[in-house]
């Protein structure tokens, strides 16, 4: 992230917090299972576990991802959320875990899904650990979170245990749904979606993940309704935004290649990914430029020519601008969720500045 | 199955239940998702949703996979023991559908997985759909159970509930568990695993939905631990033994072919799966017949010839019959924890049949 748009607050929490994440993701994901980690989490064996092939399959994959990077900035907005609504983040710094370890189930998945080959600067996990291996642990990571509402170490009472229960079933039904409908147009050939159903894809695919956040934030720490509420709007606006600006970022990042022939860019255009600039692009543009957008978008071998066309086509349309301005307005209005939080100042500060860092990021 | 092995009260039975399941199944993912179902399972749209993509992404593929077959027979286990306990198997029908949700969910992943092309005789669901589609719609079947239990149907006692999901968090990690070993020793060249192990990995990816099956019933009638753990205990034998009854039928139907080259047969053989009996076949086998048998497990090329042979190796072993063996010592083993379950007398029947049915059955 460029330094010169984060505060000094910003950082310093982000800094702060993550070292701690990672101790509280290996102890629900330690590095190197051992047994007495295995009869914990899985119960006596009837016979005999392979602690080997927990730790090829599972956890030697999953750290390779987690070393590679990653600023594990919703746990760290989760406990921020808890230490400005005046609760003790190293007492719920186990549930921190419970969203990034999703994303990062997710990230794994996606990257079969979409045909990734390449995740935070390495070989996507499937390609390092055959497509079986990744997928498993992709899997596994959606259910690990679960273990730790069980394990309950923060000793939290079975009615808002329960709550967290439901709330996770409630999000990750709808994140398949958001993926599925991101899938389903992928699969379609012409742009033959709305910006308001883009904008529902984001959402449910990133703005669930978000939502747990807010969430499991205000339920472990007995928080009304309508402060959960605020919670999840703020973090699932936030996402929304944050996600534009990833596409917007994949577009900023061709023009800075634009010319250099030979190097990976514009890898939604390739993808054929439909993003809020080509639907808006492909809406406003003229007949000619829209339809040939839409026939790059769908083209399965897509040239640099091609892709500096579309680049073209969508900077004429206005569309990475609308983008950006879309962007900015939906930080706004996460920013405007936080009102009626009752947030400490330097909290609220911090959350604030979150839905800027999501915006304006430049990686 | 054959009918000849199966007494008129247990084909009765899954004819009865069959068409209540999958009309229950329908009520928690129809076949034509309206708006009125989104609306009710995903809650209000913040912006729209495509409820096309989730007919096409989701709903239709699911549907075809389960109208190609199955006899629903973890959801009629359910049934028959919420009966045999004297619980109103009509109360209870909507959770019948969790482990069966939860297994076809399984069986779509581990098709991508084992790189799998035939599922009931057509194509495997990524083949006919694509391996995104058919991911995400394997994986929202692992979610859409829970809404089960969020909707509470049978208005169960929020400590009721929060025992199936805690039931349901630590088998879903294990079935994770087994998956990710066996997944281990097909990516290995040899046999390097103990029979210990092999039956470990049953129990967790197969037993844990079974297991599944007896907690939930316990569970939802309010049954003491004991009977709790027994019904777990009887289910997660009967799978154990099922996914050797099916390894026996994958030899089986070899057998049958030999000679009809040009056929698909001795699948688990090409594949180089490791089966109880080919960890027995490699254990006691003379050394030159084993490393034989691992030669052509580890094969990526391999041919009529050498599935024969390997056939021959696990024949000449007594492999074949050892297995026939121990499913049938498993399927007694089975019996023996419903010994101290109070079930009726006609229930105890069918769930003793159940242990028959499948390890004697040739489909």
């Amino acid at each position: 992230m460029r330094g010169d748009i984060l505060s000094w607050g910003m950082r310093e929490t982000l800094a702060e917090w993550r070292p701690a994440v990672d101790e509280a993701i290996a102890r629900v994901l330690p590095r190197d299972p051992d047994e007495a980690y295995v009869a914990e989490f899985f119960g006596d064996a009837r016979y005999e576990y392979d602690a080997d092939a927990l730790a090829e399959g599972l956890h030697d994959p999953v750290w390779d991802l987690l070393d590679r990077g990653g600023k594990r900035w919703r746990a760290v907005a989760f406990l921020r959320i808890i230490e400005g609504l005046g609760g003790d983040p190293e007492r719920f710094l186990p549930y921190a875990t419970v969203p990034e370890i999703l994303h990062n189930g997710t990230i794994i998945v996606d990257d079969v899904e979409d045909g990734a080959t390449l995740r935070r600067g390495e070989e996507a996990l499937h390609h390092r650990y055959g497509e079986d291996v990744a997928l498993n642990a992709g899997n596994a990571l959606y259910f690990i979170p679960l273990k730790v509402v069980s394990r309950n170490p923060a000793e939290l009472d079975d009615e808002t245990r329960l709550a967290v229960y439901e709330m996770l079933t409630y999000e990750l039904n709808r994140t398949h749904l958001g993926q599925g409908m991101d899938i389903h147009w992928h699969n379609e050939d012409g742009v033959n979606l709305t910006e308001a159903e883009y904008m529902e894809m984001c959402a449910c695919k990133t703005g669930c993940l978000g939502r747990i956040v807010g969430r499991l934030a205000a339920i472990v720490t007995h928080q009304p309704p309508a402060i959960e509420d605020a919670l999840a709007d703020y973090m699932e606006t936030l996402c929304i935004a944050f996600q534009i600006g990833d596409d917007i970022l994949d577009i900023e990042h061709s023009l800075d290649r634009a010319g250099d022939f030979g190097k990976a860019f514009g890898n939604d255009i390739h993808e054929g990914k439909k993003t809020l600039m080509t639907v808006h692009a492909v809406e406003n543009a003229e007949a000619d430029a829209a339809s040939r957008l839409e026939t790059i978008l769908a083209s399965d071998d897509t040239t640099d020519e091609m892709v500096l066309d579309a680049i073209d086509i969508i900077q004429e349309t206005g569309s990475l601008s609308y983008a950006r301005e879309r962007a900015l307005d939906l930080a706004a209005d996460a920013r405007d969720h936080l009102v009626d939080v009752p947030l400490t100042p330097d909290a609220q500060a911090d959350l604030e500045e979150f839905t800027r860092f999501v915006v304006e990021r430049d990686v």
